[in-house]
């Protein structure tokens, strides 16, 4: 098992950057939580300064055991950009659209994680080799066993960067709208519209030799 | 019809920040376009600066013509932060899983936005409310009509801010996977797995007045 530097237990240590002042009964530092958040999520939002300013770009990314992988080109000027910066990265999953009885109390129920660090950058080919499979696992469990696997010189042209869980905290919101109590005799139809991300129909490329037949593993459901 | 200051008829100028140097084809510079995307999304994640280091939270956003807004609690230390400095604020839609015959060549389809600039807090509470309808309307077209609106103490309450769409790209990639010639004849299935955004049965709220139908623009379909 994994041991954090600064984490007892199964929590994580709350630190200046992820203590939430505002709503702290929504936060989370417990370690099962903020897997499980990240473990379900598809794509991440990295932010990072940039000459100056902030940049945010959607990527995917996977998780073994307290480390983060995200990957790209390694022409990739922006991510390399990052690679050399403090780095936050975001996972949101939304829940459902929140209908209260007044305007101001709409929300949202969402599970989201922030995680704070510097990244690293993989040199070495077996480290890199590894963490990609662990991208490819996140994504769809049991692909990577399916495909040709990364030569040398599509490793040297991928670059990849891990990130360490150890400053990171959870929100989440759920249940139905909290109104002011005298909302609730409102002539007003309140309460949770759910959401989720659902797999549709895999549609086969084009130029599939016609005898291959869809793995067991791509299913229809693959995000429920 | 809103006129960009730096725009020249239907697409925006691209500027250092926004220019993609890898990939050029999947960028797109047109408004309607990122409007499009702009509109589709339920969730962004705005970037900025905050003592030095990085800061991504998703909020949810409204646009009115060549306006974004954002809000939250007048009381949020971390909103504060971003209504004084650069923020960079991006939505993504992920429209599918490409799966190809290499690892290296899996991708994801999706449309995605980035906007870069500085956004500045109204003030004024009609301009306030005027953005909170517009968030509304964005979220779900239909609902602010039904529900209590805000007064002026929850106005006051809420920190609302505006971020002009001057600097901003649209990314996207659609498709079949692109594989290595060599690999086309390789006995893996490759295709794309499509995955959408959709929402589910609506949920009363417990304390709902049992009388109170569900209205017909909260669909089941919301979200397609």
């Amino acid at each position: 098992m994994t041991c954090l530097s600064n984490g007892s237990g199964d929590s994580l240590v709350p630190t200046k950057k992820t203590t939430l002042k505002r709503l702290p009964q929504r936060a989370s530092y417990q370690r099962h939580i903020i897997y499980q958040i990240l473990d379900e999520g598809l794509v991440c939002h990295v932010g990072f300064i940039d000459s100056n300013y902030p940049v945010v770009i959607p990527m995917t990314y996977g998780r073994r055991g307290n480390n983060l992988y995200i990957h790209g080109s390694a022409a990739s000027r922006i991510l390399r950009a990052a690679s050399k910066a403090q780095v936050c990265l975001t996972v949101t999953l939304l829940d459902g659209l929140v209908l209260a009885r007044s305007a101001f109390h709409h929300s949202m129920n969402y599970r989201s994680v922030v995680v704070f660090g510097t990244a690293s950058v993989l040199e070495n080919l077996d480290h890199k080799l590894s963490a990609l499979r662990a991208i490819s696992d996140h994504i769809m469990l049991g692909r990577w066993q399916d495909v040709r696997k990364p030569n040398s010189i599509e490793l040297r042209q991928t670059l990849v960067l891990r990130l360490r869980l150890t400053e990171a905290s959870a929100k989440i919101r759920t249940g139905p709208p909290v109104d002011d109590e005298a909302d609730y005799d409102l002539p007003v139809w309140a309460g949770e519209l759910p959401i989720s991300l659902v797999g549709g129909e895999p549609v086969a490329d084009p130029r599939l030799v016609s005898s291959i037949e869809l793995p067991g593993y791509i299913r229809r459901d693959q995000t429920d």
